[in-house]
Order: C-alpha cells, then structure tokens, then sequence
C-alpha cells in the first residue's frame, strides 16, 4: 500500500523531520543556515555541534578559519572535538589521523603504508556573516550566500546585538509563530512589557499575507498609524522592526531563525542592529537586549508558577512569553488535532509553500529560485502615522 | 489468534493500565476519585492535572468552583493551564480562546466568523469534599457522590489532616498493599516506631477477607484484645483507624486513595480525623501527620543508605516504609514472577473481584452496583481488650 | 530467514551484549569476575549489585561471607537488599521470607503450611582475593579459582591500592583499548603527565601480539631499552607494569577489569601494587593512585570545556584521557563505521579470539580451555636498556 494516501497526521509530521534523507531534511539542506555565533568559537579550539539531526565538528583553524566536519573520525569512531587544532587541520586524539576542513584525511601516524587520500568524513563550507556562522549542509555545489543578506545586519556603522538560545521543542513551531500576527496580541500582553506592550495594543489587526520571491511578506494593519509589514525569508527566518525602549528611541532591526538541532531541539538566533545615537540611548537598547536568560532553563517558574521573570531585558521577556506559547504545544505538537482558522492565514500560507516545496523535492523537480527581495521592496516596514 | 487465552503476564497486567480506552481505565472512570488536594488550586488559579494518563487542566473560577476540563486548546494545541481565568472561565494565553468549566469553547476573539458552540473539549465535574477535589472521567451521568463518603471525614467537628504524596511506581501495588495485613508485621518495624509499632506487635495475625457492598471487610485477628476490622471501598480507597501518638489519646481515622497519574506515577491522599481534646493532645496528632517529606525524594537514602528518616511524624514514617516495601516491587511489578501464599487471601480476593469487574466491561454487561456500607455495619473498628 | 548471513554490524553487536541467553553472555558467565570492592560491603550488610545486565542482591553475613544471590524476593518481588541479614541468611522486609546464601528460602513465616524447600532464587559463589569479590555466575559447578591469579597481586608484603569507577559506555571498548598500545602515544600525551608521560614519549611502538594459554601477550617495541609486554588474560583482565612517580621509585603492577554492568555501564577495577620501601615513597605512589575522581562524573569538563582535571594522582589523569577516547566512541560504538589498520592488530586478533569463543558457544562446542600463565613464561615485564 505504499501509494495510500497519507493520513492528515503523516502529511504534517513531515514539516517536522529534519534528518538527512527526510523530504524536509533535504529541503532545509539546500540552504544557508546559522548553525554558530561567531564568538562561540576560538581561533585554534573545536566543539561539537547537532545540526538537522546530525552530529558535527566545529572547529576555527589557528588563524581563525572557521570549518564545519564529520563529528568522528573514521578510524574507531570518536569525537574529533576533543583533538588538537593544528593549523587549519584538526587531529583526533585517540590514534591520531588528521583532517581538513574538507573533512579529507591527511594523516594516520601509526600505519606504516598509510593511505589517507581514501579516508574522507563529511565536511561543509562555513561563511561568517552578521555575528554568526552560517553553514550549507546540502550536496555541491552550494549556492552563493545571497538570500540570507540584510542591508540593516551589514551596515557597520549600526549596533549589533546577538541572541542565542536553545529550546526543546521542534523549529517548525517557531517559525509558524513568525507567521502569526495574531498571539502578539494575547501572548505578549501576559506582563505587559514597555513600549512593545504599547505599541502592539491588545487591537486585534487586519492581517495579509502574500508571497514574494524570498518568502512572505506579512502586513498587520491595525490603524493608519499602526501597520506592520515584516519580510519572512525562506525557509526560517523572520526581520521585524521594533521600537526603542522609550519615546524618540531608535528602531532596531530585528532578524530571527530557528534551526532544528534535531527535531525535539531548536537552536534560536537573535540579531538586533540599531543606529548608534547618544551614550545613554545606546546603552538602553543594549539593555533590551542583555543574554542570560534562557527560557527553557526555567520550566517549572514559567509554567507551574506563572511567574514572568523580572530584571531581564525586553527582548528576554517577549522570548519567554514565546516559550510559554509555543514549549506549550508540545515538544512537537500534532497537527492533525488543530482547527485553524480564518486569523491563522499566515500559517495557512506558510504550509502550502512548504508542502509544495517538499512535493517537489518528492517528485525529484527543482523547487522555486528564491532570491533576495529586490531594493524596490525591501522589507519590513513600519508605517508611522 | 485473537482468541487466544492470555497469558498470565498477559492477565495481570491488565491491573496496571489505565489510560482511556483499557479495561482498567474504563472501569475507574466510573467511579469519582480524587485528584488534587482541595488547597492546592487557589481561586482564579489553574494548574495542570495528569489522571489516568491523561493530560487535564485544573482551575478554580474567580468566586472559588473548581473545574476540570482538557490539556489543550483545540485551536493549536497549547497549554491551556498557563492562560488567564475570567470569572468562571479559562482563557488560552496563546490568541485568546475561551472555555467554560464543561470544556465548552465561548470565544474565539480573532476569528470573523466564530463559531465556538462548535469547539468542545473534555470537561468531568468535579465535587469537593473532605480537603480533597474529587472528579469523575468517565461518560456522562455521572453517579451520586456516595460511595466514597465516610462520616469520620466529614463530620466537622473532628481535626483534619491531608498528606499528598506522588510516588513513581503504579497505583496497584498500593491498593494491593491495603489488603496485604501481614505486611505490618514486617514492613513496620523497621526502626519501630512508637505506639503504633507496639500495638501491631510482629504477632502475625489471623486474616479473613469478605466482600461487602461497599468492598473488602478485612479482619486481622491478633488476640482477643487485638482485632483490627478495616473498611476498604472499591476501587481504592482504604480507611482503618490508628491509635494516637501517646496512651489515652484519642485514636484517628484514616482514609487513604492511590490514584493513577499514568501506569508508573501515583498520586497518594490520605485524610486524617480526630476528635479534637485538649491543646497539647492536638498538637501531637498534628505533629504525627506533618507533611512535607515525600520518601520518592529520598530514594537513595533510604534504598542505598538504610537510613530510615528522622524528625518527622509517625505518618510520613510508615509512609516510608510502605514506599520501601512497594516501590522495591519495581515501578510496575511482574506478577507472573509471583508466588502467592495462603497469607495473601486478601490480595486474591481483591484480584479476582477486578478481574470479575474487568470481564464484565469487556463483555459489555454492567458491573457491580457498588453501595456504601450501611451504617448497621460501619468499619473500620478495633475491638480492644 | 533464520540462515542469512549476519551483517557486519550484527556480527560485531554481539561483542556488545551481556545479558543471560545472549552468546556474549553465556562466555563471559563462564569465568570468575571482579563484581565489587571487597571493602564496599560491611558484615552483616546488603546492597544491590548489577552485573551482565543481572539485578543482585549482595550481602555479608554477621561474620563476613559475602553471598551474591538474586535480586529480588521469590514471593511478591520486592528488592531483597532492603531487608534483614540475620547470620548467613537475609530476610525480605516485606513479609519476612528468609534465603541463604545459595538463594534457597530457608523460611515463610506467615504461611501456615510453609514448603520453603520449594523455592529457590538465583545463588552464585563469590571469591574475595586482592582486596576485590569475585562472582562465578554460570552453571555450576564454578571452575577452580585459578584463571584470575596473578603473584603480584597476592604478595602480602606489597603496597596495594584499589580503584574503583563506574562509566557509562559498553565494557567492550574498554576491553579493546587494553590492545591497542598505539593510543598511548596520543591519548596520553595530553596534559602530558609526569614521568608516565615520559617513558612513553610519543614515539610509535612496533607491535606484536601473540596469542597466549591465558589470553594474549602485547609486546610494544619502541627502542632496546624500551620494551614493555603486558599480559591480557581472557575475557577481560590487562596487567601492565608502569614506572613510578619519580627516577628510582619501584615499579607498581597493575591489574584493570572491565566488567560490564549492563551493556551501557562497565565497572572498572584496578588493583595496583609495588615493593613497599621508604615512607616516602610509599607515600608518592599511595598519592598517584588517590581515588575519589570519576572522570564519568566530568563529562562536561572534559568533553567541553576541554579541561584536564588539577590536583589528582596519575592514575586518575589517564583514566580521565581514557575516557575522553573511549566515551567518546560513544556509549556503545557502531564498530560497522569503522576502518582498521595496521596498527589495530591487538584488537583484530582480540576480536578473532572472541568470535571464535562466541562460534563454538553457539554450536554447543566447549570453548578454550585457558589457563594461568605457567611460571616460565610470567608476564608482564619491562625490558629496560
């Protein structure tokens, strides 16, 4: 019966499953994607690293070069992060053998007729971008590393500021939370926090979603002073703009990606870019936007005592609210058990493509060219009255 | 084969399993049981409630009601536990659905063209009674609160004290224990304690079992100055009455539930009266019941170490060694690894009246028309001397 | 398809697997085995014992006889370590039934027409030498104790220390890692440590392993006055000789077991000892082998952080670098994704002796009849220049 049709259940499992050789798996392969901050890693250090279910090595050579191999060596298997960094080169500290960054062997001490040009683990390029290490996990040739670009997270006369949290939960559930203009409304008003409280109101705005050639352009029109329009980047990122923490403060830019570590783990990057204006204004949004504060570490205060943290930036608020939303679904919430509706279109709209996409990869035909947003229409907007 | 006889593993498990759906599970929800102490949920609170291995939402309405009803928001499947009660009402924190104590959906705010009468979940009501909330899961009517009521409990003029206790092991080791009177010959004198160990002696006594309306009749004859006739209710309610801390104090009466959470976490109430004396005499019965330590928190101490705990009252001590002596059975027991001797009559009986029970709802027949015990019969009794 | 061929992971999974009725089971029952510290159980106490994946009750009675008998009550299951040891015999706590050391219930003391003659649980002989309980754990009768005997470890005029840890990983790896006198060069380079480090250096040795009346004679050439041969006795024991802590201290012996607790956990078990001299000295060598440090309870440290402990002996420094190489395979490594060379003879010919001892398990053949090492030819020995 391998043509039956699969259950409403199975078709949106898929969404889900990140391994390699997984339709979605091999979707999310095909792209860029943060897998690091830059500062997480030391010229001359290793560590592992879980990406879409796959274990690695991430390591920087000794002038820096960061490299994305194999998480074992293929000699009797063990961990190549705990080796020695030499060079651009990483050996394993049980017997030896050494590779590339390629993942190439080229070295195994104790043979005597050594060949280690037959010897070859996985490797994959790494590109260093905005604060953070991007990675493409698909087979070669990778693409240029163009649709991830934002001018707001390149300019370096801007701030930056960078978040990086894990959560246990699976990333689909976070990347439908940027589709939906609607929780902002309920989640975020839980404490209501500072002028993000205020700016968003409790109104429940008029939504749109359309699909441009980079993801989906998402418009929350709440009055003719309060519209929304944020650019949601295929396949898992999402660039709002927010307000400052008082009147007359700069907006920031914010660009957000959820990445599966595997399909119960979720590695959440942050980066928030601001102009630099006066010292004191400067220091509030740095703030907002103070890292500690991880929600997962703190189940039990959030969910069992109701508790929202206090003392934490705004940011850190708006991303436990968040946790207590979406960790509330479920490590991975079964789908086939929801009723959406008419306010869930942006969801809607998300599956569809995401569905579509899988169905090509399925079927073997090439998927749609996503390109960066042309400048005409650069995206997210917020329209002031 | 589905004919085929079950094995005796086969047979026995079926004890064990509770979840909606099992032999087992259908057979205890429908009975009212209890399933949170009374004080555990504050007015315009919520909590989550596991029973039965299934996922519930605990909540008091504003005015102080309380009400069960489903995990989940049938929208995306949050958490409903963590949103906002309003009146009688549960908000869900992600975008606003509402719902009444019967699990009935009142709102959906985001949607045009709502239509909550559409939207159900689960919804069991729930009674209050004697400190603790008791609920019945099981289809619609639900019985007369009957059967579990005991006047010793609910005669107000009596102290009362309510001990709460989650252990990871399966409710029916528990049940079982309560018509197992040779235990306390051995079980309860480790580190012998007080009056009570004097009164039990290690005299093995003389056992009859009888089913009564209500349940089992247990008689442990140990001398004609020693007889101990206690009161067990079906499904798994036990009451017997104990002596007080000292000679002359007044002797108490004491119910106990082992409630499923799922087949390998129990829930444990037991609700202690006492006529109430003088003010010293009270504190002793007070000091005897104070709450506060879970032996599953000491596994190590008191599995590894030995170490029978020290400075709590003589309830939490006899807990502990029934903790000892049942959760070394194993989180579930294997009963077909079992030898039951002639001493074991009232785990017998007890099995073959779940099992007759058991055979019924699979053959679809009605069960047992379970009745309190007239009060010409009241138990517990101790005949003294 | 009972006959198809197994494949390469199968095959090599066996190596891994422990519990009764598996072919790797069955052999390694058939030899005497370290299973505690001689010193970890008092007179008259009990504990709980997990050996090849087996639940145990090990107790000593009143005038020290170790026992080792089953885990558990023949009666209602519970954990018989919680009970009384009365003489030679131990006592269930839940209701009394008593077993001697073979495992036979010698009585029931609330059964009325008691046959404890019929009931018989696990019983399995113990031998305590060098400070360390032997268990035989196969059918009777145990062969002689002969096989485990080593002259060093059984001087009384000697120096002894032992070393006890419990790692979460396979006892196999540890096993093969007792072969392979390649990763000393690496593994234990790290931190390079003290003189250890320096006899070793990290020239890579010439080979050659021979196979041997009691296991396998390791011969490790690095240059005429660097020779060191180890004796490996089947299945599981490595017994090296190892320089002291300074130019002129005596050399120690050193005996390690791997000893699986079940197929994720392994007891290792080192005895070390040397001439006892001058205070000092003694004192030097009592240090190097100082307990307390697991480095499986450092798994952060070590694995992330990437740090050797400070301040312990050298015994525990390579245990730590140990179990950086062989945890690091993983708890149980996937032995299918491997590439063997040369320099892995010791574990290839290991291997072969195992599969081998396995096929004539399966095909009801007796196995090698190993013995002791014959005087002539004892082992091991450090041929200095």
């Amino acid at each position: 019966m391998e043509n039956a049709q699969p259950t409403r259940y199975e078709l949106l499992r898929v969404l889900t499953q990140t391994a390699a050789g997984t339709p979605m798996g091999t979707l999310l392969r095909s792209f860029w994607q943060p897998v690091a901050v830059a500062e997480s890693i030391a010229p001359g250090q290793a560590r592992a690293l879980r990406v879409l279910s796959e274990d690695l090595t991430l390591y920087r050579g000794e002038n820096g070069t960061p490299y994305l191999i194999g998480a074992r060596c293929a000699h009797r298997c063990t961990i190549l992060h705990t080796g020695w960094v030499e060079d651009g080169q990483i050996r394993c500290m049980y017997h030896g053998w050494r590779y590339d960054g390629t993942g190439q062997c080229t070295e195994m001490p104790a043979e005597r007729h050594a060949r280690p040009d037959l010897v070859k683990i996985a490797g994959y390029p790494v590109y260093e971008y905005a604060g953070l290490l991007f990675a493409y996990l698909g087979p070669a040739p990778a693409p240029a590393f163009e649709l991830p670009r934002k001018p707001a997270l390149e300019d370096p006369t801007r701030l930056r500021f960078i978040r990086y949290q894990e959560w246990d939960y699976n990333f689909f559930q976070g990347t439908e939370n940027s589709l939906d203009a609607t929780h902002v409304s309920y989640v975020h008003v839980w404490g209501k926090v500072s002028r993000f409280g205020d700016e968003i109101t409790t109104a429940l705005p008029e939504l749109s979603y359309e699909e441009t050639s980079a993801g989906i352009r998402q418009t929350a029109y709440r009055s003719a002073t309060n519209i929304r329009i944020s650019d949601w980047t295929f396949p898992n990122n999402n660039h709002i703009v927010s307000p400052g923490a008082r009147k007359g403060d700069p907006w920031s830019d914010n660009a957000t990606w959820h990445v599966a570590i595997d399909d119960e783990h979720t590695m959440r990057f942050a980066v928030s870019t601001a102009p630099s204006t006066d010292p004191e204004t400067d220091k509030r949004f740095a703030e907002d936007r103070l890292d500690g504060y991880n929600p997962a570490d703190h189940y039990r205060e959030l969910f069992e005592e109701h508790r929202i943290p206090e003392g934490i930036g705004t940011g850190q608020v708006i991303a436990s609210q968040d946790y207590v939303a979406l960790r509330g679904q479920g490590v991975i919430v079964d789908r086939s058990q929801e009723r959406l509706g008419q306010s869930d279109a942006g969801i809607a709209l998300l599956r569809r493509i995401f569905l579509r996409e899988l169905e090509a990869i399925r079927e073997g035909r090439p998927g749609k060219a996503w390109t960066r947003l042309s400048e005409a229409v650069e995206l997210p907007i917020q329209v002031p009255g």
